[in-house]
């Protein structure tokens, strides 16, 4: 005899293959909406169906929409001379609020990690390829921005995003770029550590 | 302009309402379900649903269950002499997956508590007092065992229930008790609160 009726295990179960989410979270979670009087749990389903339903990705960077093509993309305030190479739509995200970046994006879908399973296969390297051909068509030069994590798999990634558009970079339409290393805004020196220090002084620039 | 598409941040806004989820972890959670291909949004949406329809609390315990009467209230092999009661259904989980217990139980549905708006009316003493009189026709005693937890709410509300026996007390057949404070297995004396102490030394006992 379980403890907990079936129909709670489930939701718990499910609550569970959330990232970052224990069992006991879990627990705690489905337990919300039990005690929650107004048919919490309710609008919570509708909106997951309604999201599975209406969220589709971009047919230019790839980024989450409910639209064809994103509103990033078909935006004529967009410049189309830089793309911005990022893992995931999240990372747009980030960009979007801090409102430092203008052009488009394109979104990766993650990180070549070995250990994960993931090569380069699983990405969408073949589409970043023809977006990048696409733009160099209507534009005379395009510069790429590298902007995978500063991870192990985010610089082994920007490598390989380096290695797929070098021929491109011969002919002198195209620059590679990448976000700079340093020390993040508000750090302690003191605290850092030996790999942001190296980035730091290697990247350093008069003033 | 938003950033996200209306739909993801409905998800977010739901995912944002449960218990020790911000909105960043909000954020995660919903792209996760973007990312998942196995269609794991309808699968939660589904679990939620069926547990909204299943789920309904036992007329004697008042725990959650998919039946009229809890598997615990009816099990023929639970001592009826003794009833533990507890703040919330997740307490009666705790108790069961110990196996440190063989009663029935009674779930108040929280703890007197002022600060959060929470007075006596909204628990369910009417039902205890209900409950108990009921067990006290079965049976010649009856104990009941106050599980609500270590903290001021719990202690407010172990003395509401133990205002609410009193008369009871005097015929004799009703015993009230407490679950025993002092030091929880495996801590360090060298670290344990003030109030944690006081309680571990009044309760010693001959060994």
């Amino acid at each position: 005899m379980s403890v907990l009726p079936k129909s709670v295990e489930k939701v718990i179960d499910e609550f569970g293959r959330l990232p970052g989410v224990g069992p006991k979270s879990a627990s705690r979670m489905a337990y919300h909406y039990l005690r929650s009087p107004n048919k919490d749990a309710t609008k919570l389903a509708n909106a997951l169906v309604e999201m599975d339903e209406k969220i589709t990705y971009c047919n230019k960077c790839f980024n989450v929409t409910d639209l064809e093509e994103c509103n990033i993309c078909s935006s004529p305030l967009r410049k189309k001379d830089r793309i911005c190479v990022v893992e995931e739509p999240l990372d747009v995200v980030a960009f979007e609020n801090s409102g430092v970046y203008d052009g488009v994006y394109f979104v990766l879908g993650g990180v070549i990690s070995p250990a994960d399973g993931i090569t380069s296969e699983e990405l969408r390297f073949r589409e970043l390829r023809e977006r990048v051909t696409e733009l160099l068509t209507e534009i005379e030069s395009l510069e790429v921005i590298i902007a995978t994590n500063p991870s192990l798999e985010g610089e082994a990634t920007a490598s390989y995003i380096y290695d797929l558009f070098k021929n491109l970079l011969k002919e002198g339409k195209l620059k590679i770029t990448r976000l700079a290393m340093g020390l993040p805004t508000g750090a302690d020196l003191e605290y850092a550590d030996r790999l942001t220090l190296k980035k730091a002084l290697e990247g350093r620039r008069n003033i």
